[in-house]
């Protein structure tokens, strides 16, 4: 299974930096990607992308397209949603990363996103993974709910064969048994793949506990495991989000967050 | 997340059978897919599609399009697969059932398959579900490696909510600590979901095993809990197949265990 | 991890036969123990005993000791316990199968107790194991919550190499992220397992899935996978049970269940 | 389930305080125990204790009975293990942490052990917790293997009840379908912990990913996840040991993680 080789350490023993607008990924350069789970609406992303923006965020994230589990929920904004990204990235100059659901929007996420997520949901959607990687532009893979460490390599073994060079990988917790918290975050991940590949790898702290409580304390651990960055769902309001309300950190948390992040680098530098 | 509707048994009391040219699975209509992991060739299709005609088979399995961990594994003969299906379903006169992966070939499955497979890694590519859903073709959905019953039940609707009425759900195994199988084959889903469901539910032992000598007795195991069917891999030559051959049992055992499931059917009528 | 000898198959060619007054699991010989989760009085054990015999059990079960999550539930009436499962079995002649849970009662287990059970919490209390193996009784060990194959095999090795010979192994469910059962039953585990060990191995559906409703299927299909005998939780009254009454069958649907296991072991002879 | 009283944050709002001969861990006091996973000669246990004393550790580990899969692997020194431990304690001045395995030996370690360990596979072994508890001295419980945080919360609830106010628990990894790693490190339990219970919280990095290069990305992680302490294998000569070398840091590995963690620490305050 182990047969990767574009995505191996060995074929490029130096890290990788994913470098996008300026913002540097890997390497020794931390970035940080926030904004909320969903685009809602104009003044809420312009609000966001402000805040996160004064905090010290590299990249503003926002869901246009939803993966839900059930066919009747809120399943996002659509390509409306990405012309509210546009606006805000406009305003804010913070780079666009939102996830893309399906071959249909190819042409309008190569056009429009700085960084295109690939969900966990469809990281072994093969095809897709081929195609998004023949858009040659910056690409965040997120590992799948149950996936080994080695089916992401090779996951994105499919997006480095397609001909994209800059990929992010992103541990965004797993699923056990325990139901304490959403997903458990496997953060020994962070130094396992820095062992075996060369490309940045960040962690998402709010799927992977599903509770803003804890994206805190488990945003500081993956910096002192290693993690080349983070991503955090920042909402103005998150009781009234429209999804993932119980994960959203609000913006002031979110300011003060970034400061002990920067602590806690400085710490293990 | 119990939001599914159309799937529910309070919504459809009865169980619902699903028939493809004369074939029927489900409400006491017990039904055996089997054939090759993946199609290979010509006589290859033609001899297990004669050979497990023979022994009873009801429709006729093999991969064109075939998911792999790595993108450098053999990934399938891909349209010109599905013509091999097509010559070894006219010659043996068994329906086909195979894998769809990608909205790409939507037409190209519409046309020439019976039943569309979509497999445990996409079971959650709600786009491939809505548009899978919209051919309103009879489709066999495989629960995900690490999916629960729930959201199993979900995906399901996203393809019910698209149009198809005829979708047959199917337990494959799943990712547990255990390694002396290949996945866990979770047997009490098929009572679970016959509570929850008026779907028909069909067992895969050799995915769910991972080891052919393990296909016979979960077989026999997923008649007596109460599956409508089974899906299971055959290969004329297992230790020559392109794939799965570790988990492929021989048209020799396959007609033994048909004998077999029989009785065990007639045991709990 | 594999250095288990004694349990091995390799060392004993043919299955092993337990045989306690006059009953026998293994090597052909099915066997049913049934009773209450927890013995609670005189009364109820006279006549869970009477209906299970009637309808064809050859052991009971009942726990004197009962391990609980917290130290607040009903832990059981103890020796007293022990007590009423000794006129139960003088009276319906089935031998007594009870669990030990602490190296303090062992003559009391040694004296009263036809097969001693070790539970799944212990299934790795090494030091246990080893006294328990001592006393040179019949044994059934339960595998443990989250313990794979190989752990079972080699935790039966400290009860063979203590002494005992007399070892029946119980699959009972694992530990999954799946919630809709209690446990998920690894039905796998019973051909895993006669590959590996001469042992007798038997299923305890009513751990496994925690829902009476699914003890007949899964007892059923454990049957038809080649167990060697059932351990099932019979209450006359399981709505007023002081434990685990949601996983307990009547007398009425245990004897509906006999007669059917009975007719999927001739289907598989 | 969660019907624990003594052990919640409730019953005791501000956080516990275990002392132990001078070292204090919780409610800000944050404590090093380090040795090695067996007690295996004099000369090893002194010059680690002397090492690790050294860099700062607080206490000495080490295992006089060590619980092993197999009954045939090495289980320890027993009471000349203890003894062992005695002599490296009394020249260093680091209290004693060593694993009880039984009720046969609780004397011995009421007399000579500082704090009683009580590890993963005992952590249900619900006679030994009461037992223990009732000893009144410091106990260390590890979770189990696939315990749930509720569990470990009900576990620890035994031992209080027993009479022991002075218990630490140990999140040590838990078990999952990844095999990059020995066991998943699930360090979001810290922070789900210290809402739940006043009891400090310690970090096993060792036996949470089993492999020493993971040790110190995975202690620094912890330390800043908020853990009060941690618990980690150092030997003299990890390639010679008897057990567990492939997860042991050498002392001087150890010393350059002591500085690490302090400035984590500091960067967290």
């Amino acid at each position: 299974m182990a047969d990767y080789k574009l995505a191996a350490r060995a074929s490029h023993p130096t890290d990788s930096v994913v470098e996008v607008k300026g913002r540097k990924i890997g390497g020794g350069n931390f970035a940080v990607i926030a904004g909320p789970c969903s685009v809602e609406t104009e003044e809420q992303m312009l609000s966001v992308a402000r805040d996160v923006k004064a905090a010290g965020a590299d990249f503003l994230r926002g869901g246009a397209f939803k993966p839900r589990t059930s066919p009747y929920a809120f399943s996002g904004l659509g390509l409306d949603g990405l012309e509210l990204l546009k606006i805000a990235s406009a305003k804010s100059g913070l780079p666009i990363v939102t996830e893309i659901m399906s071959e249909e929007y190819l042409d309008d996420f190569a056009r429009d996103v700085d960084v295109i997520q690939i969900g966990a949901r469809n990281m072994q959607n093969f095809t897709l993974l081929r195609m998004v990687g023949a858009l040659k532009k910056p690409v965040l893979l997120k590992r799948g709910l149950s996936s080994t460490i080695e089916e992401l390599l090779n996951a994105v073994e499919y997006i480095l064969a397609g001909g994209s060079g800059d990929v992010i990988l992103c541990e965004r917790g797993i699923r056990t048994y325990e139901t304490a918290t959403r997903n458990t975050l496997d953060l020994s991940a962070v130094p396992v793949l820095k062992e075996r590949t060369h490309l940045p790898i960040i962690v998402d702290p709010s799927h992977g506990t599903g509770y803003w409580e804890l994206v805190e304390p488990m945003a500081l651990a993956a910096a002192a495991a290693g993690a080349d960055g983070l991503i955090i769902e920042v909402h103005g309001h998150p009781e009234a989000a429209l999804c993932d309300g119980r994960q959203s950190v609000t913006p002031q948390i979110f300011a003060r967050l970034m400061k002990k992040i920067h602590r806690v680098r400085e710490a293990i530098a």
